[in-house]
């Protein structure tokens, strides 16, 4: 399994609509989309730069994994999501390399992907998403 | 000022080369240079994903930068680099838009780029880095 590319970066935010004109007035990206993912109690924003989004993420609720975040660590990067052909392989592939997992399988995520999770802990700190396209 | 793409995702890490593993066994990833970048107090690792690369920075000394992070924070991702046309300007740029900076003016990075840091109370809790090549 090898990812084909950085699918997005997911950034947690306080303020939604302060942090999108913080990145469309200083870093000149443009936001396309604003979603919300109940089942995850958070509301995303997303921009595009080059073949990377970014995607900003706002809790909607105090036991979000966003406001938790937050609370531990402080607004900042909070996951990297990579691209692979099927997600449900990519997982299976590296809990046999030894990878403690999040997710053992795929769920639908933000902008009709298909994601899972991998554990921080076997990933040296990096909070790791792997998604593909229904 | 707008830049291009992300240049590169800046990952703190312990041990330099248990990451490397890690991100060659199970992300399936090929690291194709290590440098040390004495003025940082750093050692990293560069691997490439698409368009952008993935820097490991493992601490060579207990006052780099990246030491203090991991104990404050942990290790996980440190810096994301944006590639600009020219990073003096961009940092000039951002300035006058009331971005503080780390870096006045650009300094010398790894992988021969110039390279300048914007402050992380100015951009969300993101640690950014603007870079050009010489």
């Amino acid at each position: 399994m090898k990812p084909t590319h950085i699918e997005h970066i997911g950034i947690a935010v306080e303020n939604l609509q302060e942090a999108i004109k913080y990145w469309e007035e200083v870093m000149g990206l443009k936001c396309y989309n604003i979603e919300e993912v109940a089942d995850q109690k958070v509301k995303t924003a997303f921009l595009k730069i080059g073949e990377v989004k970014i995607e900003l993420l706002e809790a909607t609720s105090e036991d979000s994994p966003i406001a938790k975040f937050i609370e531990k660590k402080g607004a900042g990067v909070h996951h990297i999501a990579f691209a692979v052909e099927d997600t449900d392989t990519a997982l299976e592939d590296a809990k046999n390399k030894g990878v403690h997992l999040i997710d053992e399988h795929s769920r639908k995520g933000a902008e009709e992907l298909m994601i899972g999770f991998l554990h921080p802990k076997s990933t040296f700190g990096v909070l790791t998403e792997f998604c593909c396209k229904k």
